[in-house]
């Protein structure tokens, strides 16, 4: 025995969101039931809705319902013609944050992963050669995560802007600013001092 | 500066599930925008039947979308004339899973706690009243929490089973099975020894 047939499907269809286990997915379900009823129709709506408009920004591939995102269709933000190529959606928002990067973004979704069926295809990197070929771009700065995976994709990246001749930078890894040395793994050490600057 | 509207809108809808923070939410959105968009869809149907259809057993309170919950209807479940009160439809399904017991089970889905206005009301107490007092039922076992709250419930209920003439127990509660003594919180220690056997 297990629950009625509604309850047992919405447990069911809970755990395929990441990191919910049996037991949480049933947590969810019995307190979405017991007392957040409107707040799981919502739900039900924001998902419905969601999945089935949003899509790509037709120039940076980030998810927007548009065709454009907002940061594209914003005049001030091409002036600088710098692009700044990110491995996800959250990274735009972890730059945007900072709030220094004046540019605009491409999106990958992802980095290079033969083994997982990843190429250059499935990056969108022919749009980016696209732009990189046709755009008035004065820099591409890749922002890529400082993994095995990160860097390949971003070298890869650096061979298509030689090509067109567009300048391409890749962003400083080291010590975290407020991070002690003694805690920063070798790895990221060993970056920082390949990457240190004359005083 | 956020994500696009139908985007933010999930990641804020993803938050109300218990246990789910901003950054987890951000990440179930993206995950199911990049490659779960048919999970997305399931899971919103799922939310929005069980949200709409399914209610409480007419007889033992359980979430069910019938009149009925399979183990009301199945005649042989009433033979024993055993009810077995308990906190959630989760505790069901662990005394269910245990296979032991074979009356039917009455659902307070809660307990007893007047500050936050759960009162008898609530809990269902004038329809497990009616049962006391109209049908043939042999022994009513308290299966609430051993906690502070779950004492008082069953106290509060035991008391109306009296009333009505009713066999009522409390299960016992003691060293788990394979536990180590060392490892059982004093709580747990005390009832041991009160509830101890004699061999
Ligand atoms: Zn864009
Ligand atoms: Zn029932």
């Amino acid at each position: 025995m297990k629950f009625s047939p509604l309850v047992d499907e919405l447990i069911h269809a809970l755990k395929m969101l990441p990191g919910v286990g049996p037991k949480s997915a049933q947590r969810m379900a019995f307190q979405l039931l017991e007392r957040e009823r409107k707040g799981g129709l919502q739900l039900a709506e924001a998902l419905q809705r969601a999945m089935s408009d949003v899509g790509h920004c037709s120039s940076c591939r980030t998810f927007t319902e548009e065709d454009q995102c907002s940061i594209c269709t914003s005049a001030k933000r091409g002036m600088s013609g710098q692009i700044c190529v990110v491995e996800t959606p959250a990274d735009v928002l972890a730059i945007e944050t900072g709030g220094h990067f004046t540019g605009r973004y491409f999106v990958l979704h992802g980095h290079l992963s033969p083994l997982d069926g990843i190429g250059p295809d499935e990056l969108g990197l022919s749009l980016l050669e696209q732009q990189l070929a046709s755009e008035d771009v004065s820099e591409l700065i890749l922002a890529t995560n400082p993994t095995v995976e990160g860097d390949a994709t971003a070298n890869f990246i650096a061979d298509i802007a030689r090509k067109h001749e567009v300048k391409v930078s890749r962003i400083a890894h080291g010590v975290p600013v407020g991070g002690e040395l003694e805690y920063v793994d070798s790895t990221t050490l060993a970056l920082s001092f390949n990457g240190r600057l004359p005083l």
